[in-house]
């Protein structure tokens, strides 16, 4: 049972009862049922993917794995829309789509391993969102199963409907704690008829990578992809596979465009304005995907060092060199090494804060600068999270950005919802 | 006070205690403070131009006014958002956005005379929706006076962030069932760089028009605007202002797009494609807006007729044609005079339901052509309203679209946040 306690945190589980790992609609609204009467706690989970201990199993619960739940109910390429379950594979989705022309463009970078019902949970992020927005954005509607085992639908297959509450915009993105998703409607989208254009440029400091990735944002380009790599991370990857890092590189800024709105020639130009070493762009798919594989091996890079409190934290964009500059801070200040990636178009960047191994939670020093890296965001008029929900491991700095009324509201409609407590206790608010 | 009781609908009005115009957020907690103490409902209004009888008064109820709240309280053209009170009016922002190169999106056609407040509590959608989303996709934040006097903040200024629950989308739409929207965090997008082309074909069958809009869509283009005009509301509209309609046309699709990602030159061909006796594009200013005012004069010239009940189906984009007809039928069937509009890119449907003046409501036949309506668009996939909200007008059939246990849903989380039930009783849901 192991294996189905954990996500991909340190957070430390605790010892279910009994797994289920249900294969359809009935066997979920039984389980709720059951657990309902039973007054047990029940553990929704899908890929396991998560980085804030979201799907992090409690003493006695029934931990309810939606991941046999894998099938691509319907493909309806004429109105972009597909209906799936919740144990879709988010990358095979895609996948899927593409086969008629279309994407389904939310893509975090666990894509080939997350699940949609995971995604949907966290109202997960990703590499594209900051031109094809976050998953919400693709969630047109959904069936639920509520703490009673009362299935609900809400949404439905049109682009718009005000037909009373945002249910859908509810339920996305609460972690498990207001019901579960067991089926979803989502939008795809025309996949480019192009290859994009990939553009990778370094530089001397971090401060001039963040610089370009504000010029491009407020130039009002919409690149399909905009990252930025510190060189800690560089490092780590070069490390581990090799990747001819140059010593004088302080920064990459990768971005990607996928259609003339975006001309790479106006990345390199922006690039090259914030004072990049170098810059260039290329069409080529294999270099292409070589290009973003760096970004996405940032994570088990940084793993292989040690334990990772991954932060999350998202400012308004133009305030991204800011943040920067006080995550360096507060590395330095505390001692800590902290390797860090952003979207850097949606102003989310995820300081890594490496830690020894075998530790139950981060030590004093790791505390004391996430700390300081929260306070920061949120003084900048940023947030806590951007993308990877606040499951256990962010509940304690809750409070310092809701405020206790705006928590009060979440605790009402949890209890209107579920009144018995039963649903991901102690996660998200 | 009667100006104060009605929206744009022949909806009845209640006799209100009394009205408040507040001026600022600290006057909007007076008054629900005192309602709330006193046992009286309130029911919260913008510009008054609502389509559904969501701002109607109720018997004794406190009319609360956000109209006079208009500031602009800040631009922040880096992040590319504004920070404003709910009674500025939508256009307004607009305007103040252009100064900097940016635009704010949603455009209702009210977008004139309607409020921000007014568009956040129905989740407005309007003309550009079919590329840059509803109201809803352009609320970062918000500022909410609940029931009983407490303020909150939802959301904030990034474009990314999941810590708890989705409030924002929760209160965007509830037509002020939920609390009162006193300010507003909102994206701007940058502003077009080109002037858009509009592209103007006509049909000589209501059908071949709306294949035009399947086909443009279907292909994956984005155009910033996809209207369709039918041949009734254009005659309403000829007979008002004289657009030398052609006798032949039973419908025109309108489109514009503002970038290169969808060529003007391919809407002509897709237009061309499903039939178009008559299809050109104008890069002209005064031409293009010359054209956008003939879809805006659709409502006021409906008006001239007589009362108007207004749909508002919204079907999934590739039954637009099919939905068409079956509004055709309806009207036929029923002898009523049925004229529609359409955000055809959305598959959005506004047949307008005309009937005598001076009736307290719409007369058997055209209830039963609306009912019949409703129940195609359903069948289709769809969804009793897209933009306008449910009002007072919608609520029979709501129960049809949601069935009796999301409603439930529904009726727990606004007794979670207005237990007394003081915030615009008997609306939306």
């Amino acid at each position: 049972m192991d294996a189905y306690t954990r996500d991909q945190t340190y957070a430390p589980p605790g010892a279910p009862a009994a797994v289920v790992l249900a294969r359809d609609t009935a066997e979920v609204v039984t389980a709720m049922v059951w657990a309902s009467e039973q007054r047990v706690p029940v553990v929704p989970r899908g890929g396991g993917t998560g980085l804030a201990g979201g799907a992090t199993a409690v003493d006695g619960c029934l931990v309810l794995s939606l991941a046999k739940m894998t099938a691509i109910r319907e493909i309806v390429p004429q109105d972009h829309l597909a209906v799936v379950e919740p144990g879709v594979i988010t990358a095979d989705l895609d996948r899927a789509a593409r086969e008629h022309g279309l994407m389904y463009a939310p893509d975090p970078s666990s894509h080939e391993i997350s699940t949609i019902g995971g995604n949907l949970a966290t109202n997960a992020g990703g590499l594209r969102c900051v031109k094809y927005g976050v998953t919400r954005d693709s969630a047109l509607g959904l069936e639920v199963v509520l703490a009673g085992g009362q299935v609900v639908r809400t949404g439905g297959r049109t682009v718009k409907g005000v037909t009373g509450y945002d249910l859908t915009g509810l339920f996305v993105g609460s972690e498990g704690t207001l019901g579960v998703i067991t089926s979803a409607t989502v939008r795809l989208r025309p996949a480019p008829a192009e290859p994009p254009s990939t553009v990778l440029a370094t530089f001397g400091t971090l401060a001039a990578a963040g610089r370009a990735a504000s010029l491009i944002m407020g130039a009002g380009l919409r690149p399909s992809l905009l990252e930025l790599i510190d060189r800690a991370t560089l490092r780590a990857i070069d490390e581990w596979r090799g990747i001819d890092l140059d010593t004088g590189t302080a920064a990459v800024v990768l971005a990607q465009t996928d259609g003339p709105e975006c001309p790479a020639g106006e990345l390199l130009r922006w690039c090259e304005e914030a004072g990049a070493d170098f810059a260039a762009a290329s069409t080529d798919e294999t270099e292409s995907a070589a290009l973003l594989d760096i970004r996405r091996l940032a994570y088990p890079a940084a793993e292989r060092l040690g334990n990772c409190l991954v932060e999350d934290v998202c400012v308004p964009r133009s305030r991204l060199p800011e943040m920067i500059e006080r995550i360096e801070r507060a590395a330095e200040r505390h001692g800590v090494r902290i390797l860090t990636v952003a979207h850097a178009g949606d102003g989310n960047l995820h300081p890594l804060f490496v830690f020894e191994r075998g530790r139950a939670g981060p030590p004093p020093p790791v505390q004391a600068a996430a700390d300081e890296v929260f306070s920061a965001a949120i003084e900048l008029g940023g947030t806590l999270t951007g993308e990877h929900g606040v499951g256990v491991l962010k509940r304690p700095w809750l409070d310092g950005e809701l405020g206790p009324d705006t928590l009060a509201v979440h605790r009402r409609i949890k209890e209107a919802l579920d009144p018995d407590g039963l649903l991901n206790p102690g996660k998200a608010i």
